[in-house]
Parts: structure tokens; C-alpha cells; sequence
């Protein structure tokens, strides 16, 4: 596997484009319109928030995919089009507005839309740019780029990127773009992943391969699985690498499953250490539990501690809040078996053996404590299982952008 | 009932007082260890955390009180003698060194200590300060505002209050002290509370009264009932105010129940609205739920979630993130039939009505949104059940004070 340039556009067949439409800045400079197109239909997977109060194109994108195809996606930030009057039109309306210019059905398209909750969408902007929106679509590095931007809301920075990899001797590409969930807690921010690909696979095991990397890569940045009313991750195959479809188990679907692991896991740690604040990204890191599902919540409950994240901020090594965090998560383990450990670039502290705390060097906790990514090292010597979730320190700035996000 | 002065000295048969033992701070201004008395044998309740790393004062308060009597109660903050070396031996060496001093027995006393999590408590400075500690013992508000003082870590007041409610016609007694989680999320901060009361009822029914009121009260602050490794609520009832003993249901313990309810409500919005860097107290009221558990688990997600405190803090009716929040919140409602709205002393004003957003006036709604408490109105209807929970915002303070806090 290696890094290629051309994100979403890299595997063949995909034209991407974005453009200023208006829906919340005035700003022409500011994108907020997006649009990726495969030049053939495409096998198409999707993976949705899991949040009662669903956005309503969630739901319109859910029923576009039922048939497993798709031929492209529209997406707009600005504003979530969820709670809000005639969501469910105008996300039916953006998906015809984009079919109408390319000759194309308004089934062929999904949609997706972040931002503020609750506001009515401002369609007549969308409609308006979308004629734009098409003419600029090019299968180009500055088309993803455009694309990855206007995405994005109070991400610091854009998060394209895209590999090549090799089944049955077939050279592959997939290509990914994302927003972080901007949030310190994914299940309350909004997470945009769309991932294209020229591999040539069915739409039932892409379903299945997405499924399976998602479990284990975005419902492990901060807790439990828990998603805004507008999370969405699509992955788009348009079978245009030329290789041998892939329809079963075996040696073909691992190198895909591994290329789309590799891009969710860089996707996963990319909007963690991009949470709204964040100065570093945490990594837990749980081993020896008794069973996976034990060290993932185990994980998670590190991850999510207001307090956990704050110390991460201060670069205080308390490891009491890592073991109490843990404590009031509902998994078992024994207290007094657990050992913990800060690691990062600077070296690597164990702190606490057996539930009791070590003297240790607070220069050298402080040093590894302040790189740019830590990682809590948790055993709790109660099997072999283990997981890792990803998050990031609780800052002044969080506060900020929070504070006052709607106005 | 009405309230009276003297804190938990308030009760006949009480005393209290408290010293600087140098527990943590070497400030001999700073008080940190503290003691309540009962001149005779109490009936003692206790409701401890539900955390699975526990404190050694807890393990050793459940076993002294296993028989339903206690003597009083030894609390140090400073350090929470938890995940600490020998920590079991020294929440027992604090009772029998205030069990020596009195001519009682270890078992007599409770013992709580709240602080820092894995740092060994320095036993010896707390043993040394016993006499002192013993000879200050006062029935007077000084000795009881001492003590109140005491126990706090973080807080920015003290809690302690007293009232007078009436038993089969026999005026009785009950006084609290407590200290604020402190946290934002009282699950993983320390949250201690110390009542006495003078009413004469049994051990048995003493522990139903509390268990019940605490359910409603200090387990609706914040998060799901999650505790730290060291809270603790005592109850202490020595009979001297001369009723005839509760022993049954019926009025007289209806009317000690209302008492208990009364404290520990009011002391459960003191703590939430000094949780740390708290700017106001939030309360989420959410009415029209198909069961009272539904209706808590609703509140508390709203109380809980991150978003919703920062927006508070922000006075920004942001009512997405509540709604957003209810969404993945374990608990059945449609999203489409909920209203929210937000009141406070400044008035009322309704924001989202059956899933999709008013206009209304920000002008007005920053108004409300200002005030020192504000209530966040949620009507499901989809039942008769409702749940009241208590939180606070979240501000820049929290993070500072919170971000090196062991340091």
C-alpha cells in the first residue's frame, strides 16, 4: 500500500467539484457545496448515525442506496437540515437538482449535509450553485481538494487522502475525504466520511467491509458508538481498476478490507487529534482484557473523561482519573490488577501497578505528556483481549467554539 | 419546615469541629480534617458510590456501619486515601484514632476522605491532629460551618443547612454539611454528605428514606448515578429529640421523609450549580414520558452532555443539542412529537415545537439564558412520567481548574 496523491478522485472514474452557494457565509471564498460523481454506476455501502433523531438525509440517502447504487454524492455544510421545516424536501430536492443537470435520476444520488440543527435549509442557494457545482467537476487533486474543504465546518484542516493497493495483481486506488466530528464527543458532532474506489467489488461485501472497518476505526474515537443526527460514512466501487469482481471471501477482500482499513484507521486518529480544541490527540490503549468488547469500553470510557481529557490538556500525569474512568464504565475487571502507563514520542511512564501509584520522574512524565500524541497504556491482566480508541485533551478552546457555535 | 441555624449541630445531641492537620496543604489556615459526634448511639444510613474502584473509607464505613449504628463520623480532604499504599489501614487507624481520643470504639465511626486519587495519606499529621480535633468539638454554628468548610476540595462555598420539621407533634431536627462533587460530572468527582438529625426512627427505615431520596436527589446531578471512587451520604439519627420511634410507614415517616427530600434537594442544586467553573445551575425537566426511567434518562442526557453545557455557558438556545442529545440517550421517545423550551426568571420561551424549530426572539432568549439558573423545558408527549436532573455549564474555568489539578 502506498500514499498517492488525488484523493477522491484518484481511483478511476471519479470527478469531484465544489462551489460557494451560500447556505451560511456570504463569503464567495468560503465553499460549502460539494458534489462527487463516478462516471459509471457504482456499488455503493453506507454507514449511518445510530442517534434516535435522525437528519433527514439520512434517511432520503438510506432509501437511495436500498438497491446497493449509487452514482454520486452531494453534500453541503453550513447547515444540518435536521429538526428543521421541510428537511426531508430539500434533501430529496438537492439529490434531483444534482440528477437534473447530469441527466442522471435523483436515486443515483446521495446526500448529506452538516452544520446547525434545526434551521430551515436554504434550497434556493443549492439549486442555484448547482449548475456550477457540475461544470466544475474534474478528476483532479485541486477538485478533491475543493471538495475536502467545503465539507468541512470547524475543522482546523481538511482530511483527504488516498492509497494504492494491489488485488489479484490489480493495481487499486481509493481515495477518502472527511470531516472531523469537530467535536470533542463524535456522538454530538457530525462526521462526513466519503470514500471512493475503483475496485471492482460487490455491493454486499463492500457493505460488509465497510461495517466491519467502522467498528473498529470511527465508533472508537471518543464513546460508544453513539453518532449525531447526521453522521454518514459511503463508500462508492466503481469496478474501473479492471479487476476480477470481488464476490466471496479470500484473499481479494482481505487486501481490500486491509487498503480500507488502513484509510478509516489515518480517517479515525486524523478527526481525533482535529476534535474542536484538541492541542493533542489521546490514544487508550486496553490490554488483557477478558473479552474485546470489555477493552473497547474500557477504552472508550478513558477516552470520554472530561476529566481524563482536561489532565491531558494540563499534561498531569493522574492516572486516578484514567482508573476511575474505567471504574464506572459497565465492564468487568479487577481494580487491583490494573496497570497503567503514559507513553508517547518522549519515552514511556508507568505510573500505576497492581492499583497502587509508583513514584515517578514528573519531568519525564511531563516531557512525554506534551508531545503532540499520547498514548494511555492500560493492562488490566485479566485475559488476552484488547482495544484502542481514539480522542483528544479538553481545552480553553473547546469552551470557545462551543460557547457560542449557533450565532 | 423551616430553616434554622447550626448546620449539623442543629440536631440536639450533636457536635462538631475541625482543625488543620496538613493533610495536603501546609497552610495552618487551611482546615482538612473534621468531626461529628453523637453524644449517644445513632441509627446510621449510607449510600456509597457505585464506582467498581472503590476507596479504602468506604470499603471500612460499610463494614463499621453493617449493624446500623454509628457513634460519628472522621472526614479528611486533601487526599482521598484511594488506589493509595495502605490505604485500608489508614481509613481504619482514623477511627480508632478518633475512637481513642472519645473512649469509644473503632467501629463507632464512619470515615470519608476526599482528594487526590494514588498518593499515600500522610496517617501520621491526621493522628497527631485527633486531640486537637476532639477537644474543639462544639454544638455550635462555628464548630458545624468549621466543619462544613473542611471537607470541601474545589468547591467555591460552603453547603450546610438546617431545618425543623415536626413528628407526631415533637419538633425535630436535621442538619447537613456536604461538599460539591466539584466536578461537572459529579461521576467522577467526590461528592460527600454528612446529615444528622435528632428525630428518633429505626436503622431499617432510615436506610429506605435515604436510599429512595437519593435516588431523586443527589443521583439526578449530572450523569446516570455513575460515582467517583469515594462518595459517600451518612445519615445519622440519635432519637434525642424525643418522638415516639419510627418504626413503619405511615405519617410520622412521611413527614421525615418530606425533611430528608427538602435537605437533599436543596443540596443537590447547590452542588450542581457549584460544579467547577459552573457559571449557572441548568436544570432539565422533562415531562410526558412513558415511565419515570425514561424521563431521568432524558434529563440526565441532556444535563450531561458537553454541548449543551458549553451552549449554557454561551447563552445560546442552541435546543439542537438538546434534542440531539436525547437521541442517544438510551431511552424511548419520538423525536417528532417533542417540544422544547427554555425558562428561567426572566420568562419562558419556546424553541422547538414537535421536532422542528420556532422563530423566536434572541433577544429575549439570551435574557432568559443569562440568568443564574435556567431550566431547559423538554415535553415529550408520549406519557405521565417526568424527571427533573441538575448540572451546570461548562466554561473556560473548567478546564483550568481541571487541567492541573493534582499539581
Amino acid at each position: 500500500m502506498k500514499t498517492i496523491s488525488g484523493g477522491v478522485t484518484a481511483p478511476k472514474g471519479f470527478r469531484a467539484a465544489a462551489v460557494h452557494a451560500g447556505v451560511k457565509s456570504q463569503d464567495p471564498a468560503h465553499l460549502d457545496l460539494a458534489l462527487i460523481l463516478s462516471d459509471v454506476p457504482c456499488a455503493a455501502a453506507g454507514v449511518y448515525t445510530r442517534n434516535r433523531v435522525k437528519a433527514a438525509p439520512v434517511y432520503v440517502t438510506r432509501t437511495h442506496l436500498a438497491d446497493g447504487t449509487a452514482r454520486g454524492v452531494i453534500v453541503n455544510s453550513g447547515n444540518a437540515n435536521a429538526c428543521a421545516p421541510n428537511s426531508h424536501e430539500h434533501a430529496e430536492a438537492m439529490c434531483t437538482a444534482a440528477a437534473r443537470a447530469l441527466g442522471l435520476e435523483t436515486e443515483d444520488f446521495a446526500v448529506a449535509s452538516t452544520g446547525v440543527i434545526g434551521q430551515e435549509l436554504n434550497i434556493a442557494c443549492i439549486e442555484a450553485a448547482v449548475p456550477a457545482l457540475v461544470s466544475a467537476l474534474a478528476a483532479t487533486e485541486e477538485a478533491s481538494d475543493a471538495a475536502a474543504r467545503a465539507i468541512l465546518t470547524t475543522d482546523t484542516h481538511k482530511k483527504e487522502r488516498a492509497i494504492e493497493f494491489t488485488v489479484d495483481g490489480v493495481v487499486c486506488r481509493m481515495g477518502t475525504i472527511a470531516k472531523g466530528s469537530g467535536m470533542i464527543h463524535p456522538n454530538m458532532g457530525t462526521t462526513l466520511s466519503f470514500l471512493t474506489t475503483d475496485c471492482a467489488i460487490s455491493a454486499q461485501l463492500l457493505q460488509k467491509a465497510l461495517s466491519d472497518v467502522i467498528r473498529v476505526t470511527m465508533n472508537r474515537v471518543s464513546i460508544d458508538g453513539d453518532t449525531s443526527t447526521n453522521d454518514t460514512c459511503l463508500l462508492l466501487a466503481n469496478g474501473q481498476a479492471g479487476n476480477a469482481e470481488i464476490t466471496a471471501p479470500g484473499e481479494a477482500y482481505d487486501a481490500f478490507h486491509a487498503a480500507l482499513l488502513e484509510l478509516l484507521m489515518w480517517q479515525a486518529r486524523q478527526i481525533a487529534g482535529d476534535g474542536e480544541g484538541a492541542t493533542r490527540l489521546v490514544t487508550a490503549h486496553v490490554t488483557g482484557a477478558r473479552s474485546e468488547e470489555a477493552a473497547e469500553t474500557l477504552a472508550k470510557a478513558i477516552i470520554h473523561s472530561s476529566l481524563v481529557k482536561a489532565a491531558m490538556f494540563g499534561a498531569d500525569a493522574n492516572w486516578g482519573r484514567v482508573i476511575c474512568a474505567m471504574g464506572y464504565a459497565k465492564a468487568p475487571f479487577f481494580p487491583e490488577y490494573v496497570d497503567i502507563a503514559f507513553s508517547s514520542a518522549a519515552g514511556s511512564i508507568e505510573v500505576c501497578r497492581q492499583e497502587r501509584g509508583l513514584p515517578f520522574d514528573e519531568e519525564l512524565a511531563k516531557q512525554i505528556l506534551t508531545q503532540e500524541e499520547v498514548v494511555i497504556e492500560v493492562d488490566v491482566h485479566d485475559g488476552a483481549s484488547e482495544a484502542t480508541a481514539w480522542g483528544c485533551d479538553l481545552s480553553y478552546d473547546y469552551v470557545k467554539i462551543n460557547g457560542d457555535y449557533r450565532t
